[in-house]
């Protein structure tokens, strides 16, 4: 009876590694890759992506973390890029729209993205605008409903404090502080924001890193075509048509149609499980939901309940491990420095 | 002629010994003391200002440094305590008067004081109407214009992720999350929040631990008169008369008059050098302004522009190495978690 469980245990566990090695093979076909194990394997991807980037240095990474956490880059001197990509909270803020200068909400009722592995993204806001780190860095510095400094006061505040001027001038040498800099340092941080998951593990070939369960998930996943977009490294982040079989439930919250074409980024789902609420405008607060209403207005398909739960257990392992952050002390403010506007 | 400058030199160094001997023992006699070493130390001052407080411990304080860190206690979910008072600023905001939900400035124009030390305080708030830092932290969780939830949503937000609710559970046992727990666990937090300055070697006898030009300042700091109200471990954190000799210049901004007695709490002035801008309402940004104003209103003396950048020198001992925090992951929403209400 023993030997019997024991061969039945074996003759199972050989099925799952079996289809587990099938699983990533068709995982891989759909694109889905595990993430850089480090800066030379982002430059690769930044390569494949096209996509043009200063140099990565540790130094621009502590600087740029300074200025991620620098609420003075704003003008009230209370929003820091970590206010609406909050590094404790999945790299987003949790509300529906962003908020910001004097409370106001965005005005597309835009969502705030996660930062976390947003190196990876082909194209970077809801419209794709920005193509690097850098230049969605100044975006949210200079809108006036979210930071409401202009560069040219973004440039004064930080020039105004010496320890962050001799930083620029280490790094940039002449140049010093300029608002491309501060984007520039910025993104080197970003870069660091890498989360690996057991998904990752899995894919590099790990098969007991996933859960039979998980396994099943993202079997599931593959097959209602929800790879299509979400694919890549990043499981998503390039730009795809929106509604394409059907019309969005929540349409009507933000006026927000994508870019000329009607494109919209897809978002990562790496850390989908931490970064509620969904979609552009933030409408939908359930994962479960996010999924069947996904699979109706983009696939033209019904996902039924027990099937998105089963994706959803997969879309937990991407989850991944936060790079562990030290808070940073921030320079002091001289006579110099500009006063907060509020 | 070199022995006569050894020997010169040698003289010097003894009279600067002897001085910064005597100049310890003033400020010892003053009341100034370095900061405690330890947590029993600090239970000690507790004991010696009557305060209460629970029993620190090591978890209790991992815990209240999340929820320090957590805008989740905040109605809107945008707002921690590190909002106001930033422990990468001084621990404070910088900011004139604080500004909390829906972007409300406080409504007596109070300047937000550092966390730094302030368990050392003998009061909490500027009218001193907390005696513990627990119970001081309650009322910006509570107040509207501040982080605007009732004690009860708090307890109902936290209660709704497993994480926290299972550390509660370990640490206060069956009570688990409560508003008190809340506070108290944000205290423990605060209590790690001490910053040892060169000021802190130098009363422990280490002579050269201030140059001579600092020495000069804490003789004209103590000479002036300025350490009958910034006195103690903390130089301040009691309650103090306030426009003893003169009316303060600012009386107008704000309408703060102090406690029912008219009694203010007096700010410490350690890590003062980042904390602008200064007084209850943060009225004025310079520090050299502010020295001369408090001679003025307080001691009803004059302090030339010398004498104040001579204290201003010794201030600036007074800024200490902040304890290495490592920003904290927070536990994941729930569907059951309360929304953000903006």
């Amino acid at each position: 009876m023993k030997l019997l469980s024991t061969l039945s245990s074996a003759l199972v566990a050989s099925v799952i590694c079996a289809n587990a090695a099938d699983l990533i093979q068709e995982a891989k076909d759909y694109g889905l890759a595990p993430l850089p194990k480090d800066q030379k394997g982002i430059d690769l991807i930044l390569k494949e992506n096209q996509i043009k980037a200063s140099k990565f240095s540790e130094q621009k990474a502590e600087l740029g973390k300074k200025l991620y956490f620098e609420p003075r880059l704003s003008k009230s001197g209370l929003i820091s890029c970590n206010t609406c990509h909050n590094l404790g909270l999945g790299g987003a803020d949790g509300i529906s729209a962003a908020v910001g200068h004097k409370w106001t909400a965005n005005p597309h009722h835009l969502n705030s993205p996660t930062v976390y592995n947003s190196v990876l993204n082909s194209a970077q806001f809801w419209d794709g605008r920005a193509g690097t780190l850098a230049d969605q860095a100044k975006g949210p510095i200079e809108a006036e409903p979210e930071m409401a400094t202009p560069a040219k006061l973004a440039v004064e505040k930080i020039s105004s404090l010496p320890e962050y001027v001799q930083e620029f001038q280490k790094i940039y040498g002449k140049e010093g502080v300029t608002f491309d800099n501060i984007a520039d340092a910025i993104a080197n941080f970003e870069r660091t924001l890498i989360t690996p998951s057991k998904f990752d593990k899995f894919l590099e070939g790990d098969k007991n890193a996933l859960t039979k369960e998980e396994q099943a998930g993202l079997k599931t996943f593959l097959d209602k075509g929800c790879a299509t977009c979400h694919n890549g490294v990043n499981l998503g982040g390039t730009m795809q048509a929106f509604e394409v079989a059907n019309k969005y439930k929540f349409a009507n919250l933000g006026d927000f149609k994508g870019d000329a074409n009607g494109m919209v980024k897809t978002p990562t789902l790496r850390n989908v499980a931490e970064t509620a609420p969904y979609f552009h405008n933030g409408a939908i607060w359930s994962l479960t939901e996010a999924i069947k209403e996904m699979g109706s207005i983009q696939l033209g398909i019904e996902i039924s309940d027990t099937e998105a739960k089963s994706i959803e257990k997969f879309l937990h392992t991407l989850t991944g491990e936060k790079p562990v952050i030290t808070y940073p002390q921030l320079p002091v403010s001289t006579e110099k420095t500009p006063k907060p506007e509020l």
